[in-house]
């Protein structure tokens, strides 16, 4: 199977995994170019800082393996090197506070991807897991404004349906929502409506299917049926629209898991898109155990009868251009090619 | 004398001076080229992100009159453009707090210049105003190895001598002392002893001479007495080892010159390079009271008898060369070609 994608461009359009060389080793294994890692959840600007800190310190001890991603033509620099190629992202805006010029700030540090909300109402708008989203606020119109002129890419994967759709009308440029599924396929408060989904495509975004356990049918959803619910993605966002963000958290511990979940917002137990009867981190289908099975996903999708100019957009092609476009400043787009 | 300085490269290695569109007016009626201007005093890192964050909004606001300068190259292309370059630096490494990993983070965001101690002494070292100095602490060495290696400069100006001595002896690149005079031809305890500018001339380093009235003597100071000063530190430190650095605080209210001297840790009233019968904001010479002023100093150095090249050197040259290197990391430094 490695034979058949060693030319491929594989990106996961959202990672959260604790990273060290042996994890960076499983995605090479896999043919990975390009991850979007998740550099935040709860953590406000100074938090932030830290977590970018220690980013930097990884990229320099690996810097035989990782290469951190600001543009798209980084991407295709380290698929030439046989790097892995690292976007980060936050899952929140919580390290904006309330401060419109942090946007900027954060941008030149190469936090290329902010999720509107995390789990919980912020300044800017709700989460799928509120019960009342009241939309996009004053502050969410103006922090969307300026992601768009800097080239920071909004990403709707965990904000609520009302704020969603305000951040999709509200946008100049194409958003992501970088780790979800349609929701009529697996149901689930984190998943995505066909409203949702139907603006998306029509602001020219794109939605990365996503496997975390809790948003597909559990560990015995099969590979079949992951590639079915990709194909049929496909069939009502169009081609170009869908990728892959696996969601994958690969050794993480249980106190990370807390922190996740809880924050520092509540100290009652929350289980997030985990239950009762499945509090822990989830188990993983066979198929997509590491990293180091993203080859099966690409063999999964020919099984489908998809071509191979399609199984490639899907693996990360569109990721690709995605990326390339939505990471320049708005006054950069007028005058730049694009890579592909 | 407009004429005689267009095609000259001023830099000014320090400026403090309240930004706005008149001020880049004078800037450019003086043709300077670059400005390292002050974007921390006591500022811890959040307080950091917010001046930063106000300096993009001014770079927009403003970006028909400048750009913002991270390498050498970007100074050309300021002159090239005829927009004034701007280099952000903090005069205090408070915005480090304790951590070793900020230091790359602020070089990041284009804080290409930090000065190892403020007023006070800090985490890293003494300043010049502390009784006792007990020279570069254990994180002050650390930090000295990180600014190498990322391609931070480390300035001087208003460091303790035993830590300026430590600072240059662990310092595997060239330092600089971006705004101060020979202590022998001006004595303050801002001013640089021979020892300390020995060391410096050692070491590859530069100083820039300032013309803040306290370092000086006042503002009666003449431009003939400020341009034999230059003449005689050229003489000691060798042509390639001098520039200039102002220290301009032009249109500062009382309450930043409080802050800029008491910042948070003293309730009670100090007076900085200042003293009790001089206790605001110094009056200028009348030869230098905006940067529209800055081509009598050319002429005044021209009148001393100086040549064409070295007075270009003296203005300008001199730090373009050594802030192309210097803003480097230590790792391209072996790969790249020098811009002059």
């Amino acid at each position: 199977m490695k034979n058949q994608t060693q030319d491929m461009i594989i990106i996961d359009a959202l990672e959260l995994s604790n990273w060290d060389r042996d994890f960076l080793l499983l995605l090479k294994e896999g043919g990975v170019t390009c991850v979007h890692a998740c550099c935040g959840l709860w953590e406000n600007a100074r938090e932030t800082l830290t977590k970018v800190g220690n980013w930097h310190r990884f990229f320099k001890d690996n810097e035989d393996l990782v290469l951190p991603v600001h543009k798209g033509a980084d991407i295709l620099t380290a698929k030439r090197l046989g790097k892995i190629g690292i976007i980060l992202g936050t899952q929140n805006t919580s390290a904006l506070e309330d401060e419109l010029a942090l946007v900027s700030v954060f941008n030149q540090l190469g936090v290329k991807i902010m999720q509107l909300t995390y789990n919980n109402q912020n300044l800017i708008g709700s989460s799928c897991y509120e019960e009342r989203d009241s939309g996009l606020s004053r502050f969410g119109k103006l922090v969307i404004e300026e992601m768009n002129r800097v080239g920071m890419v909004i990403d709707l994967s965990h904000v609520g349906e009302k704020t969603s759709l305000d951040a999709i009308a509200a946008s100049s440029r194409p958003v992501a929502i970088t780790h979800a599924n349609p929701d009529w396929i697996y149901p689930s408060s984190r998943n995505k409506s066909k409203e949702i989904l139907t603006a998306l495509r029509g602001n020219g975004g794109m939605i990365g299917v996503c496997a975390y356990p809790h948003l597909i049918n559990g560990h015995q959803t099969t590979l079949e049926e992951f590639c079915q619910m990709i194909v049929e993605t496909v069939e009502f966002m169009g081609i170009d629209h869908v990728g892959i963000g696996t969601d994958l958290t690969l050794n993480m511990s249980d106190e990370f898991l807390a922190w996740m979940r809880m924050g520092r917002w509540t100290h009652n137990v929350e289980y997030g898109a985990g239950s009762k009867d499945n509090p822990s981190w989830p188990k993983w289908p066979e198929w997509f155990e590491t990293p180091a099975d993203f080859p099966n996903i690409a063999q999964g999708l020919y099984q489908q009868g998809m071509s191979k100019d399609d199984v490639y957009a899907v693996m990360g092609g569109n990721w690709l251009k995605f990326f390339d476009e939505g990471f320049k400043a708005e006054k950069e787009l007028a005058k730049c090619v694009s890579l592909i």
